[in-house]
């Protein structure tokens, strides 16, 4: 079977995210001044083979915590659905 | 009132996803030769300033649709709460 997968990987609270900085000026440059604490990460899609949703799932964490997110600096969440 | 948004913005289908390419390519490499199709995109929180769900939403549209996006080459779609 194959699953859909989706993965949010963002910087963690207590980390500085100098690029959602920048943004956020840059926003405000345009005159967009109600937005605040922009923070940016990684969104990844994905196709995985599996057995079934759990099978799935075990794959897409391994991908995340092997190559995805740098789990020191990132959190990942994701949602597997069957396609 | 406060609103939260979450933000995609992803390469569109029809365009070429090099990075992708090269993290299913580390997936192979790992081993994890069932994952396929990978792309990579942007995840963007931010929170914002506005008086009705609407008027954030439109906020949040244009931010995409100025900066964060560009829609020559990716599309974005986004979830917008009450904080």
């Amino acid at each position: 079977m194959k699953f859909f997968a989706e993965i949010n990987v963002l910087p963690q609270k207590e980390i500085l995210d100098p690029q959602g900085k920048a943004v956020k000026l840059g926003l405000h440059n345009l005159g967009m001044d109600a937005i605040d604490n922009v923070r940016i990460g990684k969104r990844i899609t994905l196709e995985v083979e599996a057995d079934s949703q759990e099978a799935a799932e075990a794959q897409v964490k391994t991908a995340c915590e092997k190559l995805l997110a740098n789990l020191i600096m990132e959190s990942f969440d994701f949602v597997v659905k069957p396609l």
